[in-house]
């Protein structure tokens, strides 16, 4: 599928391109494609589970929250994938019980990078471990912030604006999993962003987790991934109350 | 030069690293290596010309600001090669006469690209010519915001802020010669500064301009390398005039 993926990507420009959302948001044969696959093996493995992904009607809320769940983002940093600006995309499969992510993987096709992890047992790149920064100090950390769409950009500005004076450095590369996964192999400190989806962030949550980190709301509250909250705070753990200070 | 630099990258937990400027601004023995190798070279060809650096006490201005000078930046973006953040540094050589960048040569070693310009003869990425995007509303154009260092943040909130707000997307790679290439491949379509020094950006300035792009000061007005200003505004050109108006 990784190579399904980056040889999409290299014939991007013959690519059929519909507006889903303004001109930014922007859905791929890709996207269909890669979903359709990774639905086709759950529901043979797993006929009972849930699935929640984001393309295709598989974006209404589950039933049973609660209930074992697999959500999927076929592309996450379509927007880099389809305009092109490699290698900041990736496919993401989580799995949650009671709310909580207990596996995921994501691929990094054009880095060749494959993040998995499952609750208790660490996070691995390629097979690797994988561990969070112990950067303590807000003046030299690194904060991926993203600036999503233009119709979050507003509250990203009122909340993000104390965080993007306090923080020693400023990254955005617009793909949560990338952000997110950033912070588990330590490259970066901490990732916020204020609208996300679950499919978005379920399985790097679970990477982030078994890395060390620490993955909730803006407010520090805990995550459950259908409790309609979008906000979501990263961090390597250390930093994580010191970031919760300065979100507004 | 290229291997020496991702060769260094990859050993980057063993090298001696000192700090300039709090702790963001890192200085590494790359840098000097990678400086005094260049500067030798042009000692050799061009013993007459002036040099302007960012290391080991070439960063005074040149005594004739209108006269032959060479302007180097060994690694630029530092940050990213240091503490690591692959593959978001190059190696950038300028060379200016009466203030205006003629010639220019960035490497960007993690991705194995040399991008080249000369005045009047196009620019190009590994020998093939590029050119700029042709994307011509802000709503669907992307912008490199670059967030610097911690002392530059509360101007580039006030500066950039309505910008932030307009664009259709934001990236943050914070490395100028990254940033103003993406534009000349037209992976992106502006890219804004408040505080470069001129060897940031005087080679990545006349490749943009030779792909049909446009570097000025961030109220349009044009460049000359050494007149004190340093504000750096850089888009396709279509974009220049609506990015001026929105930026404070």
């Amino acid at each position: 599928m990784a190579i399904f993926v980056r040889t999409k990507y290299a014939m991007r420009d013959g690519m059929r391109v519909s507006t889903k959302r303004e001109a930014n948001d922007l859905l791929t044969e890709v996207d269909l494609a890669v979903q359709e696959e990774i639905v086709a093996r759950i529901r043979t493995a797993f006929p009972e589970d849930q699935i929640f992904a984001e393309e295709n009607g598989l974006h209404e809320l589950p039933a049973n929250r609660d209930g074992r769940t697999w959500l999927i983002d076929p592309i996450d940093g379509t927007q880099n994938f389809v305009r092109g600006l490699f290698p900041a995309f990736g496919v993401s499969l989580g799995f949650a019980v009671n709310g909580k992510p207990v596996a995921g993987g994501v691929a990094v096709p054009g880095k060749g990078e494959l993040f998995l992890a499952e609750k208790g047992g660490g996070a691995f790149r390629n097979g690797e471990r994988i561990v969070v920064s112990d950067v303590d100090a807000m003046g030299s950390a690194r904060a991926e912030i993203d600036f999503s769409g233009p119709w979050d950009r507003e509250e990203i500005l009122q909340k993000f604006s104390p965080l993007m004076v306090a923080i020693g450095q400023v990254r955005c590369h617009c793909a949560a999993v990338i952000g997110l996964c950033s912070i588990a192999t330590a490259d970066m400190d901490a990732y916020v962003h204020v609208a996300l989806n679950p499919y978005d962030y379920a399985a790097a949550m679970i990477i982030v987790e078994e890395a060390g980190g620490l993955v909730t709301r803006l407010d520090g509250s805990p995550i459950h991934v259908f409790d309609g909250g979008r906000g979501v705070l990263a961090s390597n753990r250390l930093l994580h109350d010191a970031l919760i200070d300065v979100i507004v």
